[in-house]
């Protein structure tokens, strides 16, 4: 059996250290080939490119795998990368990260990381969106990289539900070892946004946003909870967002009458 | 007692046809702050701006409505009215759109429109995103004026489920008068790129990504068939990503002793 083809993409862009611990570990696992961002595009969701060209580049960054930057967002990323980069050839696993910085709870939505590991689950690729619970630019990743190795390498065995991408964080590097694996629901948090109002050299006003996290989740099987006590975070996440439980409840509860043509 | 509070977003900028449209509605019922991008933002998913300033200017667009465009995304739209333009004022009802072009089916990943309700129902407060299947800038928005309305009453008299955004499309004018309103799941649907590869006037290579949309679903109980039989859609969305079903396959099917740390 031939190695698996495993495309690696992320947000923070190729040249971060994330993507080169990614890269170093997917190597043992198969061929690599990596479609990432040509600059950071931390918030970018699932931003694409519409209305604008798209740049891409050949780079020698990796040693001993074929890697390209784009100008576009994670998802763009990956579309290159399937109907340019890879062609007719089919990845068995689709990765994404390591982020620098946490994306558990209702940073999923804000995430380009994931954007890019859903864009593969939507494209019926197995895929799986990795992140440190670090935001530093030279965080330390030596104590994820035997679990990235792991889940990695059961995905590409067991598989995944179709329309499911993994959403794996990784406290940061404490002390003690980190205790094992967690799979959980997204946890029940959002972000308090600050504006901090400024005046350039000219007095035209400008505002920088600032975010505090709130939990309002009191569980144990959350992502939160997880990375709080040093396991490591797994939610599958799906794409098809459809609240089936408010169509119930709006069958029943709205005046259909009234809504009649 | 007192008028509504109605925020009103977009995706297509405050200039666009389809936010003078819901504007005008919303007028109807009750007291409208727009806060809106300042330029067309399609294809911005749930993006938020990170390591940028955001402006924000009043703008006198609409007859008696206090207005405000802003530099960034739809979803930091609704941050700056939230933490800045409202402050202590709660709004009963976030409108987007109404968008030039569908977010039916897997477009709601894509959309704008819907990140700036779904960033509304995240916040707690009842939220709708509106879109006409019609791409076209002088689109005829006539036939759903009335909709509009009603669904927007319905949402402020009955409320909506915690964690839920609706999803509403219309159909593009057609002879016949559209049929009535279908509450639906997501369409099981994706856009299939294609990259047209040109060179500049310098010879360096650029791409343009067009999308064609591919329908897998042949159920009548998604968005797509409401839209293609001419009828109203409906999707309730949510945030929450999990999918539980994999929380359950995985723990199953996964080898959990090598998982083990």
């Amino acid at each position: 059996m031939s190695r698996p083809l495993i495309l690696v993409s992320n947000d923070d862009g190729i040249t971060s250290k994330g993507i080169r611990v990614l890269v170093s570990v997917m190597k043992k696992l198969g061929e690599v080939v990596v479609v990432a961002p040509d600059s950071p595009q931390s918030g970018m969701g699932h931003a694409i490119t519409i209305g604008e060209t798209l740049r891409l580049y050949e780079e020698e960054i990796f040693e001993g795998v074929k890697a390209y930057s784009a100008s576009g967002t994670p998802a763009d990323c990956v579309k290159l990368a399937k109907h340019y980069v890879l062609k007719d050839r089919t990845p068995d696993l689709v990765v994404s990260g390591i982020n620098h910085g946490s994306n558990t709870s209702i940073s999923v939505l804000y995430s380009g990381t994931m954007s890019a590991a859903i864009e593969g689950a939507l494209e019926g690729y197995p895929s799986i969106g990795f992140s440190l619970c670090d935001y530093s630019s030279k965080a330390d990743f030596s104590h994820v990289e035997a679990w990235v190795e792991k889940i990695a390498t059961q995905v590409l065995e067991r598989g995944l539900s179709k329309g499911v991408a993994l959403n794996v964080n990784f406290p940061p590097k404490q002390n003690e070892e980190i205790k094992g694996i967690k799979l959980c629901r997204q946890a029940d948090a959002k972000w308090q946004e600050e504006f901090s109002e400024r005046f350039d050299p000219n007095g035209r006003k400008y505002f920088w946003m600032a975010g505090n996290f709130v939990n309002f989740d009191k569980g144990e099987d959350n992502d939160e909870w997880a990375i709080a006590n040093n396991y490591v975070s797994i939610v599958p996440c799906q794409y098809d967002l459809t609240a089936h439980h408010a169509i119930s409840r709006m069958n029943k509860d709205w005046d259909w009458e009234y809504l009649k043509k």
